[in-house]
């Protein structure tokens, strides 16, 4: 059964990037080699491949989008189209492997689109925002993350204190990746 | 060489505790048989047998100690002395094994206590302003996280936003439990 999968790297104390949007340590596992792109290895590599090879659709929050779009650019690792939730519309940008689409209508609207698009493969998140609100509507289902050994101390949550209520999860995976630890969960709806 | 460590039971959100100050669903790995005080099973019995062996001498702020007294009562898991860092004045209660003694006058005043009853074995710390407060410091070497799946939406966080500054750890152990995932960082100084 398809399912909608949040996949996403976070400090120990649950930021996915500093204040200025930066990602700073926690995508080292994945840019080992400076200037190389992507260029995660051994167990890293492995989880890092999977997830690039499982999205049918990405839908995106537009803060995370604007973080990612420089070393994403017209190769990203996933080969899948992208809808990028945000208020500000803007004309759809095609590559080969990918395009961006720009969701100004909401949530349920991206929803539909990824759904069409991926057929019957999964439905990848990206960003605290989208995956906030796809718990609170009970539309996800699965969330990896990669705990990178690093205190922030400020920056984007993921979470927000107050923003959900208790959700039950079931840890389905656990891979220990050299200096980041792979963590995925059911959501029990 | 004497560490400080904090152990403690975190949700994937990073709350130690619900806003009433009840840890909930995340000392359930600890209490298996409810009424039959600490119960933990198979590797996480290791994990916690290891924890209670470990300290000579434990800190711990009011908000964890008001929460944590009724489960400990004079029979806690460890056995040594405990230092309650508080504003309010109380006299010192003396088990058997164990003591809680009421330090007002800050964290170094309990840290002395806890190395001198210490000696050579390592001081433990519980609760999270304890915890932020000698990350603050850099005197915290050790954190074992026990992270429960479970999301908590709101409550106590182990860690406050634009309280502490980066902090690089080092991921030195990972042990799969059943129903909780126990992560050890070294703090690198």
């Amino acid at each position: 059964m398809r399912k909608v999968f949040l996949d996403v790297s976070i400090s120990v104390d649950g930021f996915i990037a500093h204040a200025d949007n930066d990602p700073g340590a926690l995508h080292e596992w994945i840019f080992t080699v400076p200037g190389e792109g992507f260029s995660p290895r051994g167990v890293n590599k492995a989880v890092f491949d999977e997830f690039a090879a499982r999205p049918g659709a990405i839908i995106v929050g537009r803060r995370t989008f604007d973080a990612g779009e420089e070393p994403w650019g017209p190769e990203p690792p996933f080969r899948c189209p992208v809808f990028v939730l945000t208020h500000r519309p803007r004309e759809t940008v095609q590559f080969p492997n990918t395009s961006y689409t720009f969701v100004t209508d909401g949530l349920d609207a991206a929803l539909s689109l990824a759904r069409e698009a991926a057929g019957d493969r999964d439905i990848g998140l990206m960003g605290g925002s989208v995956a906030r609100q796809c718990l609170a509507v009970g539309v996800l289902d699965e969330i990896e993350l990669h705990v990178v050994p690093v205190i922030f101390g400020d920056g984007i949550p993921l979470f927000e204190a107050g923003s959900l209520g208790q959700v039950a999860l079931e840890r389905t995976r656990l891979v220990e990746g050299d200096g980041v630890t792979h963590l995925r969960f059911n959501v029990k709806h």
